[in-house]
């Protein structure tokens, strides 16, 4: 039997080493979620870098405002596709997954979001997005009409580019450091709760 | 005469609006510097982001470590040139020219790294760099060794990477605002001490 | 409850309608795999093209040589990534997972071989493939001799190219016609042995 | 004076040596065209391989439909200067010389459509299979809608897109193997029937 | 103290060598400017060249015509900021700044014309030059149009064609030789006549 | 019968009204080839750039060096090759195969010259020209050391590479302008000494 793969080119630190509160903050993840992603134990390796990545993450991903969760996570695995960001895509897939409740929405957004069962307005987002992630440059107010036609507010379309924003720093966080995403991820919200 | 043209596609708060920690922050770096870069002004717009983004530069550009301050800003220079992102060349430009006591440096790394006056360790760091900014996916255990030969132990591989990780993000957010560099960024540091 | 989505953007033929050997070789798959998959009704709407088509697939994927089963489809679930194949990904990285016995590695594949749980020899074979899926015209003999110090003989590398190239044929339909997976392809082969 | 060079980097089998309907394949082709294409004799290593390929190459070439034999082969000339595949420019140039009866459409169509003297509705018909070719990702409902502007059917699309595909399968064989056009193919159709 | 670094890969000869119109025309340049462009003595290694650059340099820079003196350099400056010149974008961005009377300007065009200081009229023929500069081939009637509805003429349009043109050839013969811009154009024209 | 294709974008001037030096340099080269190529009649619609021009193209092309006609040739079908390039990938192919005496070369080498019927030591100077063509920036010693290996001076490189960016110029002109090759030159060159 092959041991398990590294889940990072660095040290992965043991909980009892780590800060109080990097410590309450994963521990209470692996509550929610029944183990602990990867993402947390590999960033812990630098506790400063961590508390910011978190915040950030927080900071967009848990706020009110005009996109529900799965659209957010849908910008995530759509830009994360682009970069080609294993981790990303199969740990934010996962997510996806369960707040669309959709098992087949993932694996579509990642790949080619023009043809995901998902609404013309969340495909117009995605546009964007994926623009930010890898044109940035060539962002003009034509970007920003073409999202206004769908609705969106322009409070909105700073959660959109932010959140590929955030998502190009954590992609090329994940790639430097080879992070392996948990086997659990492969196969979470795969089957719809029709089946319970 | 034509009105200063806007600093961001989005409104900028006045300093009297913002919470307490995040006027005192901009107060420090205006007594400092001897104005406001217009990067904190705009990012107050969202003050939760704005804590996240500081806190994560903070604990890339002021920590200790192999790298010297300004070879960090060369990073976001020649990265930000990659992602041809203006604010970011512009302002981090002006604080390489100073750290390096360079008047050229800036302008030759945010064009091509490969011909700048810098040493052959600072081009491979570049290099792996620029790599991570475009095409982190191939990153592989070669990019570890050819720093390796030049010194760079893998904590400061990890400084490097996450540097251009962070201004992945921070290029993205300045070309989705419009973020203008403050005026005073374009001359800063091109004289050099012959003025002193 | 919205209906089901098309599984093309052509007719798709009934399989009364079909001629003979046709609905012989889908009632066989049928039979197997327990579901039609889409690929041979929505290539039915052509049954000379059908018939060319599944001809070469088998030339390709059932022939014996010096690449596992297994192998073959990692070939083509890795090239179809290279071209944002959803169908091609979807449908034969499950295949591939049932054929690896590995539940993880066709998302690993599709996303990024260099990182997958695959061997050295695996990855060298998989660099090649995608290089004749993106850049044919630059293939030359260092590309041979890398695969030869695998130990892979000529007629392995002619089955390498020759799978990429079909599916560089069949990635390239199913983007046309839009063609979309079973959802059944997308939980195969996700839980292994536990199964049995 | 140098030897002639090799038609492919695999070995070529002798007439002989082929199975009969290969055998009268390649017989029917010499005896039409004066010459046997190198395509033949060198796909011939693989009779399985060599037998679907044609009966695909017949399937989309030969049948009946809105597109001329010149129309088809333009796409072949165009889509396979897309992907720099010197034997299909070289080869079915030649043909599309002499469907066209006109000495110059080749050479310019393989390098750029958007000038060369044919319809804009030719035009139109390239840039769609250049699409297919390059980015069939991107394929979308606007796209067939240009087609249908300019009187193209939804058959006739499936045609281009699939003629672009197979080509797209065709290109990568002829590049893998290093497939060396007749010198016939260089010179066959230059001069129009003026000669006669 | 390091010693100056070269300014070309090849020989530069010394001004008594040259052949009398070319060590006039540097003379005069000299004159004019306080010192001597490295462009003038690096290319002067081939004098027969030297002439017919400057003569094209002059025939397209100098002539009379639709656009202003300041409007060609920013052509020059952005075609060589896509094409990543140091020299020419640090020796025409000093030129432009000076016509220009603007110290912003050369930076924001070098970098991301969209976000320049400059007129809507102005963005368009950037836009146009920059294609011209990166995709030649695909320059059609609807680019021509673009132009004409800001009021350019058929004769504008060649000039900015031909200046994007003639720097292609410019900014490879700078990265061939590695020709280094001199010091003195990096402060060139940054203060505004304020000053005086 | 249709009429003849216009040959520019732009009005092309009569011989009777051209100057007196570039009347004669057309009758000259009319007398030597029989034919007046149209990028002599095309480009005099600005006669100091068409001077400008041509003593470029005779500095370069003229020249005693290393490099023979037929090398200098293939340098320019390369780089057009890689600009899509029509006017002179059908005018100086035409040129290549008379000075070559090889009626194939021109093709090959306009779509792949890896593949071409030249030697090694002209396979690297395609590449190094193409380099030139299409990433001057990355231009370094590691490029030079290469063609030093196969023999290449110091000045030959120059020549190479002068020749690619002066090219890069002529190729952007020629999209510009949509210049149209004569239909000489399709045929010219494809019938080797045999015929003499």
């Amino acid at each position: 039997m092959t041991p398990a793969p590294p889940i990072s080119r660095y040290p992965v630190p043991q909980l009892d080493d780590l800060p109080d509160d990097i410590r309450a903050r994963i521990l209470e993840v692996q509550e929610k979620a029944g183990f602990v992603p990867n993402v947390f134990v590999t960033l812990a390796h630098r506790p400063d870098e961590f508390r910011a990545f978190f915040a950030y993450h927080d900071a967009l991903m848990l706020k009110e405002g005009g996109l529900t969760k799965a659209e957010r996570e849908m910008i995530v695995v759509a830009t994360s596709g682009a970069n080609d960001c294993l981790y990303c895509i199969v740990a934010h897939g996962a997510i996806l997954r369960i707040y669309a409740k959709n098992p087949l929405v993932a694996d579509q957004v990642a790949v080619n979001y023009r043809k995901a069962d998902i609404t013309p307005r969340q495909k117009a987002m995605l546009a964007f997005a994926v623009k930010v992630a890898v044109d940035s440059v060539a962002i003009d107010d034509d970007d920003f009409a073409a999202l206004r036609e769908h609705g969106f507010g322009d409070e909105d379309v700073w959660d959109i580019g932010a959140i590929a924003a955030f998502f190009a720093l954590s992609n090329r966080m994940a790639n430097l450091i080879a992070m392996r995403p948990n086997d659990e991820f492969y196969t979470l919200g795969r089957v719809p709760k029709a089946r319970g």
